[in-house]
C-alpha cells in the first residue's frame, strides 16, 4: 500500500480560493478570534502528520487482528481489547487536543468551524476509518451534549470528552428497531433524585466498549413508561459506563455491559457492540420526549462526516491505484498521440505503464473527479452548516435551508461514490487488488458500511425528497437552484464585462451544461412535488434516483466554481512574468481544469438515465404483488 | 441465511419455452441421443439437490475457516487443507458423475450441451463459489485437453478428470504478467523422450494445490528457449503434480510445488496458489507456439461460466434479501393504494413489512430483473456456443459469430451486475447485511473476484469492442442486430396477422423501446468503427461503456422474448377453462411480464447515459498529462 499523503493543497484551495472561508470567519463574531487562514493551515498540517504517521500505519494490522472480546469471570460484562497500536495512537491524538477541535470553548473546546473539522475527519478516515470512528462519534455525542445538556452535565462530562480522557457512544438501534426508532423498547424509569433507571438492549453500537479511555459516556434513546407512542415519546439520556462522583472522580461501575461484538465485513478494528442496560443510572439530556430532536442536532454534523468517510476511502484508494498504475507495466499503448503511424523501430519490446490504457485512465479520472468533487461539495455544505449555526439574518437562513437540504445528500451521495471509487481503485490493480497485500480490498470493505449506518442511504434519500423537497413544497430546493442560477448569471456577466466572450473565457463549456442540469432539476422537482399530492409512493420510488440526480448536479456546480478559479489563476499566470509562480503552481490549476472537463464530459451525463428513470414513475413497482417477487 | 432454492422453473422455462433447446437437440447429430427434455430436467433436478443439500451448507464455514497452508518438513512443497466438509462434498459430487457432465463421450464424458452445464454451474456457484471453482476449472482444463491433446494424453488424463479422481488447474499468470501474457518467463526445455522440462513460477493459480483429489493436472503456459517474442511464442503443457506411469498408476512426485497461498477479500475456501515448477516433467498440448489458441478454446466456455458466477451470487443474495424483507417490519407504508385517505382507525400500530417501501421494492426488483435477465441472456449465449461447436452450415456460422461477440459480454456484464445485485441485496438488510450472520456480505466479497479474474472486465470490454466489433469492421455486431431486428419484425407480423393490434397484444411497450435501443446500438457501433480508423484510443476509452450499452440492449432483447412467451401463455390460460393450469401457473408468467415491464421502465434507461458518455469521446482522458493525475 502506498503511504497516505493528505491532500493539503486541495483543502487549502477549497477553503481560501473557492469558498473564501477566511472572509466568513473575519465577519463572524464566533470565529474572528478563533481561526484565520494561518491557524487553519497549521491545524490541517498538524493533523496531516498524525494521520500519515501515527494512524495510517496501524490500519492494516487493525483489520487483520480486529477487536478482541472476552467475558469477565462471571460470564458477563464483556471487555473489548483494541488492536495493537490503537491505544497509543488514541493517546497521541487526545494529547494533541484533537478531541476538542470543534468543541464549545466554554468547556475547553477549540471552537473550530465545521469546514475545518470536516477536513480533519477526512484525513483521519483516509488513514483508518476504524480508528477515526472512536473520536468522531465522541465529537458527535459531545455536540449533542453541548447543545442540550444542562450546566452540570456539561461541566462534568463535556470537559472530559474534549480532553479525550473519556469517549462516547450513541445508543439508538435495537434488534427490532433500526430505521424505525419510534418502536424502541428501552425504558427509562424516573428516580427520586431526578436521575433515571435505564433498562434495555441496544445493538450495533460503535465504540460501545473498548480500552482506549477510562470511561465511556453513552447517549441512549429510551422511553418513559407513560411516553406517547412512536417517535414523539423518545427521550435522550446520558449513561456513563462508570458513574462519576460529585468531585468528578470515577465511582462504581454503572449497570451497563457489553454482551457481544459483531463480526463484520469490514471496520474490523472498530468495536460494534451489543450494549445491555440493566437499571443503569442515566441523566436526561434536553427535554422529555424531545430525544430525537436532541439527537438530530448531532445528526447533521455527523451525517456529513459519514459522507466524508466514503470520500476519504476513495481518496486513499486513488492514491494506491495511481501509484500502482504508474509502476505496473502491462500491454502496449494502442497508438501514440492518437495516430497509428508508429514505426516498428519506435516500438520498444518493454510493455508500457498501464497509464497508457484508456480504460485505466477512465477509472483513475473517474475516481479523481468524484473524490475532488465530493471534497468540494462537502466543503460547501460544511460552510452552510457553519452559517446555519453561527451566522445571523439571511446568511443564517440560507445556511439552514441548504444544510438541511444537503446533509442527506452528503451522507448518501458521497458514500455511494466512495464505494464506487474504492471498487474502481481495486479494479485498477486487477488480481493484486483482490488480495490483502495492497490494502485496496480493505478500503472496499471499510467504505461499504458508510452506505448503511447513520441512516441507510435509502433513508437519506427519503429525508431529502420527502421531508425536505416535498415537505417544503419545493421551496428549499429553490434556495439551491437560486444559488446556482446566481453563479451562472455572475459568470455570464463577468464574461460580458470582459473583452473576451464567454466562449473564449473557457467557462462556456461548463455554464451551458450546468444551466441545462439546473433546468432539469427544477422541472423534475416540481413534477415530484405535484405527484406527491396524489401518491406518496411516487416519492418513495423516486427518492434514490432523485438524490443522485441532485448530487451530480450539485457536483457540477462546485466543479464549475473550481474551474472558474483555475481559469482565472491560469490567466494571471499567463499575464505575469514567466518567473512568477502562483501559490500552488500551474500544474495544480491545469489538473483542476482538466478534471472539471472530464467530470462534465463523462460523469455528469449519468443524470440523463436518472431523469428517465424518475419520469417512469412508480407503476411497475406497485402493480406487482408481493407474492410475485 | 435463507436456504438456497435452485430456480428450476425459470431454467425449465428458458430451455424449453423461450429458447426451444429441445428442438435444437433433436436436430443435432451430437445431441439427439444424449439429451432430451426429460433427461435435462432430471439432470437439473439432481444437481439442485446436491447444490441445496450438500454444497450450500458448507459455504459459510468455508468462508470462516478458509484453506490451511503448511510447508512440509523441508520447508518447501506446501500442502493445502480445504475447509471441513469440502472433501466429502467433492466426493459426493464426483461419484455422482458430475465432473463428466460436459465431457467427451469417447473418454467417459456425458456430452451434455453447454446450455445444460451452464445451469449446473449456476447452481454450484449459488451454493458456494469457492467449492464450485474446483470442478468448474477442472472441466475447463479438460475441455482444452479434449480438443487439443493427443490420444495418449487423453486416455491417461481425461478419463481421470471426468471421474473426478483427479482435478486440474490453469497456470497462466506470473507476477509480472497478468493481462499481458506475451511476456511470461516460464521456460519449457525439450527432452530427448519428447517431454519437456518446465521451469518457472506462476501466481494466482486457483486450485493449484488442495487435498480433494489424488492428483492435480496443471495446464501451464510456457515458452521454448527459441520461441518468438510475445504471444506467438507461447505453448501449452500438461504438468501433473504426481507423474503417471504407463499403466496409469501414480508414480513419483513431479517437481511441482505450492510456495504460498494468497489471503483474499473473498472465496476464502478456494485455494489461490503460487505454483513453482522446477524442471518439472511436462507434455505438450496441441502445437508448439499455439498455446494461447489452445487455451482460448477453453476460455469461451470458461468465461461465460465466470459471468454466471456473478449472476449466481446475485440470485442467492436476492433469495436472502427477499426472505428478510418479507419478515422485517420497519416503518409504515406511505399510503395505501396510492391514496392518502387512510383514517386513523385503519392505521395499525405495528410497523409494516419493509416490502411496502418503494426503495426496498426498487432494490429487490432491480435484483430480480437483472438476475433473470442475466440468466436468460446466458442461456441464449450458451445456445450459440452449442451451435458454434456442434451445428453445421449457417447455424454454426451464426453461433460462432454470436458466441465470439457475446462471450466477453457475458463475462463482464454479468459479473458487474452480479456485484451490483449482491451489494443491493446487502443494502436491503441494512446493518444486518454488513455483519456476517446473514451471509450477504460474503456474497459481495465472493462475487467481487469474478470481475477481475479470467481477464479483467476492462480486458473483456476491449476484446468485445476492439477485437470483435472493430476487428470485424462492424460485421459481427450486425449479426446480433439482425437477430433482434428479425424478432421485432416477427412480433409486428404476428400482431398484424392477429385480430388484435400490436398495442392490444401487450408487446408494443417492449418492441418500440427495443427498436430504439437497437437503432442507437447500430449508430454508435458504426461511429466507433469509423473513429477507430483515426484514433484507437477512442476505442480504449469507449470500451467499458460500450460493453454495458450492448449488455442492456441484449438484455432488453431477451426480456422481450420472455415477455412474448408470458403474454402468449397468459392468453392461453385466459382462453382455457378456468380449471386448466399451465405447467408453471399463472403467477409465474405474471411475474415474468411484470419484471419485464420493470426492466424496460427502470433499467434499460441506463443506456442513455452510456450513449452520451461514449459520444463524448476520448479527449478529456488523453489531453491530461500523467503528472496531473
Amino acid at each position: 500500500m502506498a503511504d497516505y499523503k493528505a491532500p493539503l493543497t486541495d483543502m487549502n484551495f477549497l477553503l481560501f480560493q473557492v469558498f473564501s472561508a477566511d472572509k466568513m470567519w473575519q465577519q463572524s463574531a464566533n470565529f474572528n478570534e478563533q481561526v484565520d487562514q494561518e491557524t487553519a493551515i497549521a491545524i490541517l498540517q498538524e493533523c496531516a502528520k498524525i494521520a500519515e504517521q501515527e494512524i495510517a500505519p496501524i490500519a492494516r494490522q487493525g483489520d487483520e487482528i480486529g477487536v478482541n472480546f472476552t467475558l469477565n469471570e462471571e460470564g458477563e460484562g464483556g471487555q473489548v481489547k483494541t488492536a495493537p497500536g490503537y491505544k497509543e495512537a488514541f493517546q497521541t491524538f487526545a494529547q494533541g487536543g484533537w478531541c476538542a477541535l470543534g468543541g464549545d470553548i466554554e468547556y475547553g473546546g477549540m471552537g473550530m468551524p465545521k469546514i475545518v473539522s470536516a477536513f480533519v475527519e477526512e484525513m483521519l478516515c483516509s488513514a483508518d476509518i476504524s480508528f477515526a470512528l472512536y473520536p468522531v462519534l465522541t465529537a458527535g455525542a459531545a455536540l449533542s451534549l453541548a447543545k442540550h445538556g444542562n450546566e452540570e452535565l456539561k461541566e462534568r462530562y463535556l470537559t472530559k470528552l474534549y480532553s479525550g480522557e473519556w469517549a462516547a457512544s450513541m445508543c439508538l438501534t435495537e434488534a427490532h428497531a433500526g430505521s424505525d426508532l419510534g418502536i424502541i423498547k428501552t425504558k427509562a424509569k424516573p428516580q427520586a433524585d431526578g436521575s433515571y433507571q435505564i433498562t434495555g438492549s441496544k445493538i450495533f453500537i460503535t465504540g460501545g466498549e473498548h480500552d482506549l479511555t477510562d470511561n465511556i459516556i453513552h447517549l441512549v434513546l429510551a422511553k418513559l413508561p407513560d411516553a406517547p407512542d412512536g417517535p414523539k415519546g423518545i427521550s435522550l439520556f446520558l449513561v456513563p459506563k462508570i458513574t462519576v462522583k460529585d468531585n468528578g472522580e470515577l465511582g462504581k461501575n454503572n449497570q451497563v455491559s457489553c454482551g457481544a461484538i459483531e463480526h463484520k465485513m469490514g471496520i474490523h478494528a472498530s468495536s460494534t457492540c451489543v450494549m445491555n442496560f440493566d437499571s443503569a443510572q442515566g441523566f436526561l439530556i434536553g427535554e422529555l420526549n424531545k430525544g430525537l430532536a436532541c439527537m438530530f442536532t448531532m445528526m447533521n454534523f455527523e451525517r456529513i462526516g459519514v459522507g466524508i468517510q466514503g470520500m476519504s476511502a476513495g481518496e486513499r484508494s486513488y492514491q494506491n491505484a495511481l501509484e500502482y498504475a504508474k509502476d505496473r507495466r502491462q500491454g502496449k499503448a494502442l497508438n501514440q498521440n492518437g495516430t497509428l503511424s508508429k514505426t516498428s523501430e519506435q516500438i520498444s519490446k518493454q510493455p508500457d505503464s498501464i497509464m497508457v490504457h484508456g480504460d485505466v485512465r477512465r477509472m483513475l479520472l473517474s475516481m479523481k473527479a468524484l473524490n475532488e468533487g465530493s471534497r468540494a461539495l462537502s466543503c460547501y455544505i460544511a460552510l452552510q452548516l457553519d452559517y446555519a449555526t453561527f451566522a445571523t439574518g439571511d446568511l443564517q437562513q440560507k445556511g439552514e435551508s441548504l444544510s438541511a437540504l444537503m446533509t442527506p445528500l452528503a451522507k448518501a451521495f458521497f458514500t455511494d461514490l466512495g464505494f464506487e471509487t474504492t471498487v474502481a481503485g481495486q479494479q485498477v490493480l486487477g488480481g493484486h487488488g483482490y488480495i490483502r497485500e495492497w490494502g485496496q480490498e480493505q478500503l472496499v470493505r471499510d467504505a461499504r458500511i458508510a452506505q448503511i449506518y447513520e441512516g441507510t442511504n435509502g433513508i437519506q434519500a427519503m429525508d431529502l425528497l420527502l421531508r425536505k423537497v416535498v415537505g417544503s413544497k419545493g421551496a428549499i430546493i429553490k434556495v439551491f437552484i437560486a444559488e446556482v442560477t446566481d453563479f451562472i448569471t455572475e459568470q455570464k456577466k463577468l464574461d460580458a464585462d470582459s473583452v473576451e466572450s464567454i466562449n473564449s473565457s473557457g467557462m462556456v463549456e461548463f455554464i451551458e451544461p450546468l444551466q441545462q442540469a439546473i433546468t432539469d432539476l427544477t422541472d423534475i422537482s416540481e413534477l415530484l412535488v405535484t405527484k406527491a399530492g396524489d401518491d406518496l409512493n411516487e416519492i418513495g420510488v423516486a427518492a434514490n434516483d432523485y438524490l443522485h440526480l441532485f448530487g451530480y448536479t450539485a457536483m457540477a456546480f462546485v466543479w464549475a466554481k473550481m474551474a472558474a478559479v483555475a481559469i482565472t489563476k491560469l490567466q494571471t499566470l499567463d499575464n505575469a512574468a514567466d518567473t512568477e509562480q502562483s501559490e500552488f503552481g500551474r500544474d495544480f490549476y491545469n489538473s483542476k481544469l482538466h478534471t472539471a472537463q472530464y467530470y462534465y464530459a463523462r460523469l455528469l451525463p449519468r443524470r440523463l438515465s436518472l431523469l428517465a428513470t424518475i419520469k417512469s414513475g412508480s407503476t411497475t413497482l406497485f402493480t406487482i404483488d408481493d407474492e410475485l417477487f
